[in-house]
């Protein structure tokens, strides 16, 4: 079983990608982030949904959450908003989140060392020039392991 | 839009459950973790997949991940038997990961707040007893908000 069976598409963003497009990237995906890739395609970072809502929900929200249940405003509108202007760069954490990368050949324990040393949920995939083709997710890894 | 529109059924697993069905239930599911309840049924922490791999992944292939390229052994006995005789309790980590729950009620900005305060993509629903009772993730809040 090799990473290249595990993997599956998923959404890139580049890093100057408007905020707003990369959580609609995250929506109903079931990932844990989206994959950020340089200008050349290779994977840089990953932009979790918790950095998107640090800067779509409004920090009086953040201070007091149950006073988000008494703002007559629309969600969407508000989460949005927040978002208009700001780009993935933006909203990546000081500190750069690490993705392991492996090739299509690693096999499925070498991918679960990746995940473990790096606290990552997500590996990507990359080819032979260093972009960007697939990921591995630590459920699909599982979930092909197990039921191998 | 309130938590109890968006929140989905989730698997939860009791602290004394085998490690391995709770590496089962992460597998496939598309889930961050799953929710440790305790015997009444209320939510309390998250097990992450990464904290299954750090007992379901030997040490040597941590310490060295290539190696894991070259071992002829099948991936999901070695896993197993890592895992053998261990309990979520064993696997959950010395800091207990905040969990954070909602009542039903809770609208979508709330739960975006707390996820943010947390820094959790799962949120628990809990009934009126206290018992989990559903889940809302980050990303099915942004399918839904973000649709709505």
């Amino acid at each position: 079983l090799r990473a290249g069976d595990i993997a599956a598409r998923f959404p890139t963003v580049g890093l100057d990608a408007r905020a707003e497009d990369a959580a609609r990237l995250l929506a109903g995906q079931h990932l844990p982030g989206v994959i950020v890739v340089d200008e050349d395609g290779a994977p840089r970072t990953v932009l979790a949904g918790t950095d998107v809502l640090r800067w779509a929900v409004p920090a009086w929200c953040e201070d007091d959450p149950p006073l988000a249940r008494v703002i007559d405003e629309d969600a969407a509108d508000l989460l949005l908003s927040q978002l208009a202007g700001r780009t993935v760069r933006d909203c990546l954490p000081g500190h750069r989140r690490e993705l392991p990368t492996v090739e299509p050949d690693a096999t499925a324990l070498e991918v679960a060392a990746l995940m473990l040393r790096a606290d990552s949920p997500l590996v990507a995939v990359v080819d032979g020039d260093g972009r960007a083709c697939g990921v591995v997710t630590l459920d699909a890894l599982l979930h092909r392991v197990l039921a191998s």
